[in-house]
């Protein structure tokens, strides 16, 4: 029987077209954290599984880890999320190096969802962090990055708005305010990640079955309610909260037109401590998180290591290119780009295209060879799919005379001789 | 306890210098791939094991690939290698598109090794395919653009060779003159593929036990005693032969001082049935191949279509790393790229060096800012680690007057002031 010719589920094949647009939203991203100076960073595709157990959340673990045993009984997992290897990595190195460290990568993640809208089995996910940066001034930079990266695609205050929350004043009002314990908020915290997807009535049932008092559960409707960091800042009894100041140093740098406070953002993941943040689709037909991130205290202390606080988001180009698309801000990539076609019609001319072909890429010119020799007819229809900006068909007669250049997107033919190359050079290079 | 800080054994951390390394040499390999008019694609990490059996050897699926069964008791691997998937992808379409189709890919692959020098468990390979090119032109194509790759790292004909064999021609030398059975060949084809590992006596001991007579073991040494194309051209007796007009394009394009007859190279994998070939280091400390690949005719049949030849190699980062550092060919990457580094030494500029950093980043300058206030020493000394370009150290008297852009390399220092930005955008943009 036949193999099959489908990728494995949940798995997709990019074919040219489909990678030059993940070659182009990663080139972008990668110019922009550059820009913040920000550097690359990669770590192996298999970690070994206790990695997760110590900090991803359970969902994560139970359900959606690739895990396997290998031929040496270690318990290894096909990584899930970037967040683990980079802390392990950090690690290794946070004493010796000058802080705050900046990282960026690219890895390609499985988890074993059901493949959907948005969510496939193997993603492709840009991840930014800064590790040991004062305090509260890595979450304005990371909010920086964030919005120039969208930015950098074209996408502006009218395509997303950043969601943000502090786990910080989540945690006072459920301790302080609710007089949690640990697993209540626990609990709590879980139906907050959950709530906007079952109806109010169904969150506030469960709340009363948490907190066992229906004054607390008008409380924790109370918080539910918060809209506004103006609003945020009638809870906080606190003199020592950081919240001014970060609203502050988001109006002075113009983020405060992309940010919007939302209190039932708290990010599933067990290791964020403070802010935390999603970047939303605000196109109706495609309401979802873009890109989630936020802070966290202490990453390293799996490792024995002394705290070192970091801030990261990451961005997966899935979800990404739903909303490049939902929005229209892709570019067509649909043709590859081709300075040159060089084409002969008669046996002798073979060895004249491959010299040529072999100069002009020495001078950085695309050049495809059309390989063994045809007729106009056969090239012509050839180069309709292919669509070079140029075609050359070359034979003996006018190879020792002038050849004739077409330029495809003006029709134009340019007549030169294979004497003139510079020429020839200028006139492909001119016409980019 | 605490976790392992360490990579899964036979993996590696890429830290940001050896991740500049690593993008450096598939930038060069990308850049190459395009001015040959090659486009990029990917595949899944993970494949259905059935694709491997179909195609891979026997001791790749026993002893080296990672495989597992997923949670819909799916049998499934981390692909080892990429040429059943881009035979996989190319079957879905070569119907539909223009041919021949010229693909390169970069993908992360793992393999149950044990680790050694040039030889890790997970390593990333450039894949180079054309398909569907006429007879005996995409040898000379693929060869092209392994060789254009070398000398983009500014190797050349004193670094390395390309060793050149066909099994059409080993097939007619086993089956024409040796008069092998399918067994005996294969068996005899596995014996080449070790017998430079092994002393030639153990070899012939061997051939003896294969090929049960006397006579045929020194016809056999004497094929194995081949040194050059020319002694190659004595065993042909077909008058069809496709080695003179190869080697006529081979001089055509300069590529013979690469290239090398071997015996020795038939290249383990099943699937090769035409020309083979390894890049091959030159340096005695390190004679190990580089590269390989080789034309095929029918990779397709097992997904039930009809044959398409092709020709493609890989090469690995790997064993491409040890070979430029032997070689001494690698730039310094040890340094990230930052023009500016921008700092304030006193608590109320922080917003001219937010607003200063965002400018010239929005004229594609690479900034870094100094978080938070600090003291000059503190500031000189993280730009001893770091290197920047330039410094600037902000501060509410310079704001309002000019400020000191301090040049790290020339140690010059410029006066300007922040309302003279296009001098700033030209002195740093002049200075790379």
């Amino acid at each position: 029987m036949a193999l099959s010719k489908s990728p494995y589920k949940g798995t997709r094949d990019f074919f040219p077209e489909q990678m030059r647009l993940r070659n182009y939203i990663f080139s972008k991203m990668a110019e922009v954290s550059e820009l913040y100076a920000y550097e690359p960073y990669d770590g192996p595709m298999v970690e070994e599984l206790d990695l997760y157990r110590a900090k991803s959340g359970e969902e994560l673990i139970n359900d959606q880890v690739y895990k396997f045993i290998d031929r040496g009984d270690r318990e290894v997992a096909i990584r899930p999320e970037m967040t683990p290897t980079v802390a392990r990595m950090v690690a290794q190195v946070h004493r010796e190096v000058a802080k705050p460290l900046r990282w960026y990568s690219f890895p390609n993640l499985m988890r074993y969802e059901k493949p959907q809208k948005g969510r496939l089995r193997e993603f492709w996910q840009y991840n930014a962090d800064i590790f040991g940066a004062p305090e509260g001034l890595g979450e304005i930079e990371i909010i920086q990055v964030a919005v120039a990266i969208m930015q950098s695609f074209g996408a502006n205050s009218s395509h997303f708005e950043i969601l943000i929350n502090d786990r910080r004043f989540v945690d006072s009002v459920f301790t302080e305010v609710l007089s949690c314990d640990d697993g209540q908020k626990t609990r709590l915290y879980r139906l907050v990640d959950k709530s906007t997807k079952i109806p109010m009535e169904k969150v506030l049932e469960e709340a009363l079955v948490i907190l066992q008092d229906a004054q607390k559960v008008t409380v924790f409707q109370k918080y539910l309610n918060t809209k506004s960091f103006t609003e945020v800042k009638e809870w906080l009894t606190h003199s020592q909260s950081t919240l001014p100041a970060f609203l502050g140093r988001l109006e002075t740098l113009g983020l405060d037109e992309f940010v919007k406070f939302d209190p039932t953002i708290v990010r599933g993941l067990d290791y964020y401590t403070g802010v935390v943040f999603e970047i939303f689709d605000k196109h109706p037909e495609n309401r979802r998180a873009v890109a989630g991130g936020g802070a966290f205290a202490n990453l390293l202390a799996i490792f024995g290591e002394q705290p070192l606080p970091g801030v990261g988001f990451g961005m997966g180009e899935v979800t990404l290119t739903d909303f490049l698309k939902t929005h229209q801000l892709l570019p067509d990539l649909s043709k590859q780009n081709i300075d040159i076609l060089i084409a002969h019609t008669d046996e002798t001319s073979e060895a004249h295209v491959l010299a040529l072909a072999q100069h002009l890429r020495s001078k950085q010119i695309k050049v495809e060879v059309f390989l063994g020799e045809a007729k106009p007819k056969k090239i012509f229809s050839y180069t309709d799919k292919k669509q070079p900006t140029f075609v050359v068909m070359m034979n003996a007669e006018e190879i020792a005379s002038e050849l004739q250049f077409k330029n495809l997107k003006t029709k134009e033919v340019h007549k030169l001789s294979l004497n003139n190359m510079d020429k020839i050079i200028e006139m492909i290079k001119g016409s980019r």
